[in-house]
C-alpha cells in the first residue's frame, strides 16, 4: 500500500467490541477493576480488532529498523558508528540481548536495513522469498535507501523523497508480517547516534523544549550531553519543522529508522493489528504516525517507559501508559518483548477466565 | 524441616557470584547498565544462587494458599465467605485469572488448603503422592489446620502452635515443590477478607499507621473502609504485638495462609531458590519470613505493586521495588505471573548474550 492508501485505510476503534469487552470484564470470576491496566488494554484491543475477544496476540514479530546518522559527526555519542551494522551481524547471530527475548518470547526477528553506513559482516545475507516468522532464526531484509544520513546539524537529514520511501518500507514490513500471520508487532532498533534525532523528532512534534527531550542515550558523559542538547535547538531552529507536516518533520531532522517505524506503525494501524512500541526511537516514529493519522494511536501499546526522558515526553503527548518501567534504555525491542506476556495475558483472560455463572462463584 | 533449621539454613548473598555478575555484565553487548533494573534484578539472583550465571528460573511453581477469616463476621468485605471454597473448585477447574496467566507462563499451580470454612466442591480431592509440577493440571494439597481463623477483632486469631503448623505447611510445600525441580516459587493467596490481616500484619511489622497500611481489597464502599481501618486499629491496640515475634504477630492477627506463605518464603530462602511475590497478602507474608530470617529477603523478588497501599508500605519496608505496577489487586499469584518473564529475561541476559570479544562488536 502506498503512504497515502494506508492512512485511509486506518480507522477509529469498534465501539460496540469495546463495550462488549467491558461486560465481558463483569462476568468474570474476580472482583470487577482487579486486573487494573489489564482490563483497559483488552478493552482498546478489542476496538481495535473490532472484536470481543480480540484475538491472542501471536505469533509475535520484531521489526529491527537499523540506520546510521550523518549527525554523528558532530559529537554526539562516544560510540563509532561501525558498532551499528556490528550489531546487525549480532542480531544475525542470535547473540543481543533482543534475540535472547525473542526466543524467551517465541517471537521472530526481522533486522531492515534502512540505511547503514558500514558495509555489513560477512554472512549477514539478504533474505530472500516471502516474510517467514521463525523464532530460531533472525532474518535481514536488505532496504538500503541511503547508507546513513546527512547531518541534521548542517542540512537536511533525509530529502522528502528518501523519507517517504523509508516510510513505505515501513508499511511494507508491516503488510509482509501480517500476511505472514504476526498477530502483533513489536518496533525494533539500532543506530549509533539515533537518539538525537529522536529527540528532535519529540520536540518538534509535541513543541517540548530541547533540554527536556534529549536524554543521555546509551550513556553520554556531561560534556557530550550539553552538546547534544545544543545540536538539537540549532537543528530546529535551522529548520523550523512544521508538526502537521509529518513527512517534512521527518526528513529534516528524522532518521531513517525513524521514518520506517513511522511506516511500520502505519501499516500494523491500517491492518487493524497491534504494534508494541519499544523505547524513545518508537516513540519519537509513534509521533509522526500519530501526525499521519491520529486514528493510528488506538494500534498503538507503549511497551516501557525508556530512561531517556524524551521518551515520557511522547508518551504524554500520545497518551499512552506504558507497561513497563524498569528503566531500560537499551533499544532493539528489548523494552517491548519484556511488555508482551502483559498484553497477551490481558487478552487471554478475555480467552479463558470462567463467569460467575459457569464457575458457580457467588458474586458480592 | 522444622521452622528452626529452616531459619538456620537461610545464609546472606554470596558476594563473590555477586561480583562475576557485575563484571559479566560489563562485557555483554549492550551499553553499561542499559537494561535498568534488570541488570541488579540478575545480581541478587547470582548472590542467591551463589552462581553466575544462576540457573535459569525454571520451571516456574505457583503455590496458592487459601484460608478463611474470623474477621469477616466483621463485615469488612461484601463477598461471601463460602466465595474462598467456590474459588479453589475454579483454580482446579482451571477457570480462574491464576490459572489463565499460569498457562501462559508454563507454570504449574498447586492449591493448598491451610484453612477453608466451608466444604469444598465436590470433585476437589486431594494430590496424593509427591508433588508434580504440571502446568495443565492445578493440585489440590489438603493441609487444613483450622476451618478459619478466629475473629481477630475478638481473640487472637490463631493459637502460636496453629501459627507454627501453618508456617512449617508453607516450608513443606517449598520443599516439596523444589524437590520436584520447581526453579523459582511464586506466592499466590486465596481468602475471602484477607487483606484485613494483612493490613494489620503491615501495620504490626512496620509500625505504618492502620490507615495508612489498609486498602479497599477487592473494593469496599467508604463505610466498609471505615470500619476495616477501625477493626485493624482496635486489634493491634488489644492484641499489641511485638514484631520481634514474628509468630506472635501471625498468631494475633494472621491468616492462615499468611503464615503459610512466610513458611514457603523461608522454605524457597533455606534453598536458594527465588520466591517471586504477588500482592499485598505476599508482601505482609514476607515481613513476617524477614522478622524470622533477615537474610530470607536475599531470596525475594517483587513481582508488582498491588493497589493496596500496605503493599507498597511492606516493599519500602523490605527495600524492595517491584516488577510490575499495572494496579492490580486481585491477588491468586496474577501480579507475580505477570512478572515471572521479566525475571526470567534479567537471567537469560547472562546466560546467552554474546560478550563484546565474541561479536567482534566495538566498545565506547
Amino acid at each position: 500500500m502506498t503512504l497515502e492508501t494506508t492512512i485511509a485505510a486506518i480507522r477509529p476503534p469498534d465501539a460496540s467490541a469495546m463495550a462488549a469487552a467491558r461486560e465481558l470484564h463483569g462476568r468474570l470470576t474476580k472482583p470487577a477493576g482487579s486486573l487494573g491496566a489489564l482490563e483497559e488494554l483488552s478493552v482498546r484491543l478489542a476496538g481495535l480488532a473490532a472484536a470481543c475477544p480480540p484475538p491472542l496476540p501471536e505469533p509475535a514479530a520484531v521489526a529491527i529498523f537499523a540506520g546510521d546518522h550523518g549527525v554523528h559527526a558532530q559529537g554526539v555519542t562516544p560510540w563509532p558508528q561501525e558498532v551499528t551494522g556490528q550489531m546487525i551481524g549480532n542480531f544475525l547471530a542470535g547473540g543481543a540481548v533482543v534475540n535472547a527475548f525473542a526466543r524467551q518470547a517465541g517471537a521472530s526477528v526481522t533486522v531492515v536495513d534502512v540505511g547503514v553506513a558500514t558495509p555489513l559482516p560477512a554472512g549477514a545475507a539478504d533474505a530472500s522469498g516471502p516474510a517467514v516468522l521463525d523464532p530460531s532464526t533472525p532474518r535481514l531484509v536488505a532496504a538500503t535507501i541511503r547508507r546513513g544520513t546527512r547531518d541534521l546539524a548542517v542540512t537536511a537529514a533525509l530529502t522528502r523523497d528518501e523519507a517517504r520511501a523509508a516510510v513505505q518500507t515501513g508499511i511494507r514490513i508491516a503488510d509482509e508480517l501480517i500476511d505472514a500471520g504476526a498477530g502483533i508487532l513489536l518496533t525494533g532498533d539500532m543506530g549509533i547516534g539515533n537518539t538525537t534525532p529522536a529527540a528532535a523528532l519529540v520536540a518538534a512534534f509535541t513543541g517540548a523544549d530541547p533540554a527536556d527531550a534529549t536524554g543521555r542515550g546509551t550513556g553520554v558523559d556531561d560534556p557530550t550531553y550539553t552538546r547534544k542538547v545544543a545540536v538539537v535547538r540549532a537543528a530546529l531552529a535551522r529548520h523550523q519543522p512544521d508538526p502537521a507536516n509529518p513527512l517534512g518533520v521527518l526528513a529534516a531532522v528524522g532518521g531513517l529508522e525513524h521514518a520506517a517505524l513511522a511506516g511500520l506503525i502505519l501499516g500494523a494501524a491500517a491492518r487493524r493489528t497491534p504494534v508494541l512500541l519499544d523505547g524513545v526511537i518508537a516513540v519519537s516514529a509513534a509521533l509522526a504516525a500519530a501526525a499521519f493519522a491520529p486514528d493510528a494511536v488506538s494500534a498503538m501499546v507503549a511497551g516501557h517507559r525508556s530512561a531517556e526522558p524524551g521518551a515520557t515526553v511522547a508518551l504524554r503527548h500520545l497518551g499512552l501508559d506504558p507497561l513497563i518501567d524498569l528503566g531500560l534504555r537499551l533499544g532493539e525491542g528489548t523494552g517491548a518483548l519484556l511488555a508482551l506476556p502483559v498484553v497477551t495475558g490481558a487478552v487471554r483472560v478475555l480467552h479463558e477466565v470462567a463467569t460467575f455463572d459457569a464457575a458457580g462463584v457467588a458474586e458480592k
